[in-house]
C-alpha cells in the first residue's frame, strides 16, 4: 500500500507504495481504509526533524506519520463490539492504557502511559491502517470527507474553548492559527460577547475576523499591540476581559493575557511555549486570583460528543472554511510545502487521489 | 485611645496613648471596641519598611495598623442594620466597592478598587475601629478569643484548602508558616489520603505533623528533598500527587510542585514569590494538563461561614494550637520580636491587658 | 403622581392621579422616575385576585404594584454611593437583607426574608418608585425602554437556561410563554444542537419556531404529541434529550419530561405547578441518575450581568421580538385585557405616555 | 462448583454443588475465584421473589445471584491486559456497553444498556465467577476480605455522599440502613459540620450515633419527629439543612426532606420509594431553589477509586463494622435469615468456609 515515512531523523519525508497492509488483528484491534487525513503542525515538525521530537522517534522509525484522519472499517478483531465493516469512522490517536488512575476517572487524555500513532506507531498517512476497537468513533455518514479528516485538530480547539465559561464573556484569543481560528468561531456560537484576536500575520486576522472576532490587533505592528490592551481592558466595571485562550505558544501572548485579564479571569493554554521564560506569579497570578488551565488532548470522548454535535450545525461550515487545501498522498510534498510556507490553514491528503482531488 | 502605628516609611512602629476614638460614623459605618488582634505576615513587613508597602503606604501616614482583630460594637450609624451594640464580630478588611463586576458577581474579594483596613486606612491595632457595616462577620459568643482574633488569616487557609477537592486525593503541601499548618489540618478533616508537607524550619514541620501530615520533609536537606520527590510519586497508577497548595512562596516549591504532580492534577497558590522566575509552560502545564488556582484574600463571605463552621469542629483545636505567643498591645515590640525571629507562630495582641494577658 | 393599586382582594385594579411621590428617603434609598413597566403573569394573578397572593398581600393593602421596570433616578439619600442622579437604571426587585446564609454567600437570591416589591411593599405601576440602593442595577443608555422595561422576567429565562450547559446539547423547552420563547432564543445563542420546544398554542410555538427551535409540538394533539416523544427519545446512543426546562407548571409537562429525558439528563424547573401531582421518583428520577434544578428569581446580580453581556448581541432582537404590546399607564386595562386573553407575549405601560406611546 | 441460584420465579434459593465451572473465556474475559461475597438488599428482595425483579429474571432463570464479592484471578482470555493471574480484585458488577452516550463520557454508570451480573447474567454467591475485563477493579493486598466483599454497596453510600460538598455543612441522613450509617462516616470524615439521622430501628441509630451522627431520631416516635424538624431548622441565619442523603425510599422521609431543608439545599436520592406519591413542586423544589440529585449505582470508577482511598484511611472502620454477620456459602440460609429478621447489618458469605468461617 502507499504510506508516507519517516525514515532517519534526517529532514524530510518518504513517499512508498510497498508498504505491506497490517494483516495481524488482535482480538481487539479494527483495519481502517483511510478515506482522508488532516496535515498537522506536528507532522511539519516530523519533516522539518526538530530535535526533541526526532529522540522521540528515533527507536521507531522507519514509522508511517499522520495522526488525523477518516476513513471506513475494512476488518474487526473477533472481540470487537458495536463496530461493523464499512462503517465510517475517525480514531482518537492519543492511544491509552485503561487501567491508570486517569483512565479509570474519565480522564484518559491524560493517561499516563499514553502513546501516539503516528509518532510512537504507524499513523493515518497511508492507505490501511490498524487501532485499537476502543479509539475508534463512529461518524455520521454525512458529515464532509475534508472535516472529518481531521477531526483531531478540531478536538483541541473545542477542548480548549469549553474549559471554560464563555456566555455573555469576554475573550481573547491570542493567536490565530487554525486552532485559534476555530476558537473563535467556538466562542462565538457559545454566545461569547466580545472576541479580541492577535497575531502576527494579516491572512489569519483576516480570517478571524470572518468567524466573528469583533476586533482583531496585529501585535507586530505597537500601534495596534496598544490598542489591544486599551480595548480589552476599557470597559470600567471589569477593567479586563474574563477568558484568555492562548493558542500561539509565544511568552509576549503570556505577557499580553496577564495584562489584559481582569482580576478573577481564566486563561486555557493550548500553545507550546519553546522553553522556560520568566513569569511573576504574584503580580500575575496570585494577587490578581487568575486560574490557568493546561490543555492537553481532548477529552475522550467527552470533547468528540461535543464537537459531533456542534458540527451539526453552523460550526461546521467553520472547520470547512479552515481546510484551504487539498492534495494526494502522492503528492503530499506539496501540502507541505504549503504548510511550510505559512500560505494556508489547513492541508488535507487523499490516498485514492490519484493526483486528483 | 492607644494606638500602633506607623507613623514614617523608616523601620520600626509607634505606640501612642492619645490618639483620639474615631467618632463621627457615617449611616453605614459601625465602631467596634477590639478585643483582641494577630499579627500578621505584612504586618512584620510593615515594621520591616519593605519598599512596595512603604511606597503603598506612604501617603496615608501616619497609619494605625493591624487588619486581624475580633471585638464588640459600641456605636452604629442610623442607616446599619442587623447588628447589635454588645455584640462579638470580626470583619473582613478587604473593604469592597460593591458596584465592580466582581463585587455584583459574588466575588467580592476579587474587588477592582478594593482596600485594606490597616494598610490603605485605620487599622485594627487600637482600642477601636471604625468600619463600613457590610464589612462586619458576627461571631458565636463562644469562640475563643485568641482564635477571634485572627479569623482574616485563618480564611486564606480555608479558602486555599477548600480551592479544590481533596477527599481521598494526595496532597502536597509546600511551606509550613502558620497557614501551611492549617492547610493540612483542613486536608486532614476533608478527608485527604495523604498529606506531605516540605518546609525548611524543623519546628514548623513538626507542627505540621502534629496536625496530620502523613510525611514531613526538610526539603533543605538534599537527602530530605529526594526522599519528598520519590515519595510523592511512588504510587504506580498516579505518578504523583492530585494537589499542591503552595504556601511558601519559593521558586523552589514551584519546581517541586511541577516534578510531584501527577498529570491533571491542580495547585492552589497562596505564596507570594518575589519578583520574575522562569518556567517551562510547555512541558509543567499544558503538556501535564494542570489547574493553577491563583489565590488571593479570602471569599466575602463564603469562606468565612465555612471557617466559622468548621471551627465549631475538630478545626478549632488547631487553630488554637497556631497561637503561640499572646501580649498586652502596649508590649506589641515583644510580638514583632518573636515574629522576627522566627520563633513562634501566630502573635496575639490584647488592648485591655495592661501589660498582662 | 399617577399609579396603579390593589385597594381590596377583590378582583380588579384601581388608576390613581393622586399618589404622593415617596418622598422620606432613608440614607441608602434611591427615587426612581419610571420609564416603562412590564405586566408579569403575577401581576395578572393580582388582577385576577388568585387566593394564595391575597392571602399575602391582604395586610399591606392598599399598595401600588408592578414588578418589571426601568427608569432614572430622581434623588437619592445621603449614603448613596456609585450612583448618580439622571442614570438609566432598574431593580432587582426581590428585596434581600443582606445577613442571612444566603446573601453572605452569594446567594442572595434565596434569602429567608425577601420580599418583592409590587407585592409586599410599592411596586413600579406608578410615576416614582423608591427602592434600597443595593438594588438598583445601572443600564446602558443604549438599551432600549421596552426591552429594561421587563429585564426582571428576561432574567428569569436567563437564569434558567443557564442553569445547565447547552453546548452541543439537545434540549426540550416545555411551555413557549414569553420565558419559554426567550429561553428557546437563549439556548440556540449558547449552542444548542436541537431544541424541542412544546405548548398548547399555536402562536406561542410559532414565535418559538421563530427564535431556533428545530421543532415544535402542540401537544393538544395527541398525534404531535406523540410525535415529540418519538423524536426527542429517537437518538440512538442517546435515547433521550440532555436537558429539559420546565416553563409551563404543568403536571403533564413534568411526565414527558421524565419520558424524554436520556439517563443522566438535567431537569430545570421554572414553571409553577398549583399543588401536588404523583410522582415515580424511583423509576423517573433515581434510576435514571436524573438531576432537578429548581429555579426561583435570578441570581443577583450574576444573572443581571450575564443578561446585561447577552443583550448587547443578537439576543436583543429577541427580547425586543417578546414586546407585543404597549400602553399608556393610564390604559393599563387594555393591556391586561391583552394578558387575559391570552393575545400577546410581553405588555409594556409607559407613565410618560399620555395614552400615547 | 458451588453456587446459590435462583431457580424459578417462587420464593426461596437454591444451594448447588454441581454447577459448572465456566470455562469458555473470551478474549476479553476473566473468570475469578471468588473469596466472599456480600448479601444485597436485592438479594433478598430475589430471596423473597419480588414481583419487579422476577418479571426482569424470569428469561434467565436458573441463575447464579450475588452482585458484591472479592476474588482471585483464575484465568484470562488472550486480549486481556494490565492483569494477572492470583491478582485480588473485585468488580464493577454493572456491565456497560462502552459505546452508548454515557459509556464515552465518563458515565459508564449510566450506560443505556447496562445488565447486573447476578440479576441479569451469573453472578457471585459461588466457587468462580466469569467477567469482562474491563469490570475489574485491583484491590489492594491488604484490604480486609469481609470489606472488599461488600465494595459494590460500599460504593452506593461514597458516591451518594460524594455527589454534594458537606465541608462545614448541616446535613441530614434519612434512612439508617448499612449504606445510610456509611454515608454517616462519611459526612464525618469529610468534614460536616452536624450530622442528623433519622430511621425507625433503634439499632440502626445507635449505629449511626456510633459513626459520628450528631443526633439521631426515631422518627416513629411523634415527639422525636417533631424534635427532628425542630433541630434541624433552628439555626437563625439557615433555617434548615444544607444537605439531605436520602437512603429510606420512604415517601416520608421526602416530606421531612421538603420541611428541613433551608432554601437553596441539596438532597440527593439513594433510597427507592415503591410507586408513586404527591410532591408539591412549587412549594417544595421549585420556589425554594432545591437541587435534587438522583444517584444510580456508582461512577465507575471514580467511584471505586476515591472508595479506596477512603478506605485507607480511618473509614475501614467504620466499613468493618458495618459487617454483622459472616457464614459460608453452605450456610447462606442462615445469612438471609439474619437480613429478613432485620437483624443485622452487612452479611458475608465465604465459599470456602466448609462451615466455618
Amino acid at each position: 500500500m502507499q504510506a508516507i515515512q519517516k525514515q532517519t531523523t534526517d529532514k524530510g519525508l518518504t513517499y512508498l507504495t510497498n508498504v505491506p497492509v497490517p494483516e495481524e488483528l488482535r482480538p481487539t484491534d479494527v483495519l481502517i481504509k483511510v478515506k482522508a487525513s488532516g496535515i498537522c503542525g506536528t507532522d511539519v515538525h516530523i519533516y522539518s526533524a526538530k530535535p526533541s521530537l526526532m529522540n522521540r522517534m528515533g527507536p521507531h522509525l522507519p514509522l508511517t506519520i499522520g495522526h488525523e484522519f477518516c476513513g471506513h472499517i475494512a476488518a474487526m478483531g473477533k472481540a470487537v463490539e458495536g463496530l461493523e465493516i464499512g462503517q465510517f469512522v475517525s480514531a482518537e490517536m492519543h492511544l491509552t492504557c485503561g487501567t491508570c488512575y486517569n483512565c479509570r476517572t474519565g480522564n484518559g487524555h491524560w493517561c499516563l502511559s499514553q502513546t501516539v500513532a503516528g509518532i510512537d506507531s504507524s499513523g493515518a498517512f497511508a492507505d490501511y491502517i490498524r487501532l485499537p476497537a476502543k479509539a475508534i468513533i463512529a461518524l455520521p455518514t454525512d458529515l464532509p470527507i475534508e472535516v472529518a479528516a481531521y477531526l483531531d485538530a478540531i478536538g483541541n480547539s473545542v477542548y480548549t474553548a469549553r474549559s471554560v465559561d464563555v456566555v455573555g464573556k469576554d475573550v481573547a484569543v491570542l493567536g490565530a492559527g487554525p486552532l485559534g481560528i476555530l476558537a473563535v468561531a467556538l466562542c462565538r456560537i457559545m454566545g461569547a460577547r466580545r472576541i479580541y484576536v492577535t497575531d502576527v500575520e494579516p491572512l489569519a486576522l483576516s480570517a478571524a475576523k470572518a468567524e466573528g472576532a469583533t476586533e482583531v490587533f496585529n501585535v507586530k505592528d505597537e500601534r495596534e499591540h496598544n490598542e489591544f490592551i486599551r480595548m480589552a481592558t476599557s470597559e470600567k466595571s471589569k477593567q479586563g476581559v474574563d477568558v484568555v485562550l492562548e493558542m500561539s505558544g509565544h511568552p509576549s501572548a503570556y505577557r499580553d493575557a496577564f495584562d489584559v485579564m481582569r482580576i478573577g479571569a481564566d486563561m486555557s493554554l493550548l500553545g507550546l511555549p519553546s522553553g522556560e521564560f520568566p513569569v511573576n506569579f504574584s503580580a500575575d497570578v496570585v494577587l490578581k486570583g487568575i486560574t490557568i488551565h493546561g490543555i492537553f488532548g481532548r477529552r475522550i470522548f467527552n470533547t468528540w460528543t461535543d464537537m459531533l454535535a456542534l458540527l451539526q450545525g453552523e460550526f461546521l461550515k467553520s472547520a470547512q472554511r479552515i481546510v484551504t487545501h487539498k492534495f494526494s498522498l502522492g503528492d503530499y510534498d506539496k501540502g507541505f510545502e504549503v504548510k511550510l510556507a505559512g500560505q494556508g490553514l489547513k492541508v488535507v491528503l487523499y490516498p485514492e487521489g490519484n493526483g486528483k482531488v
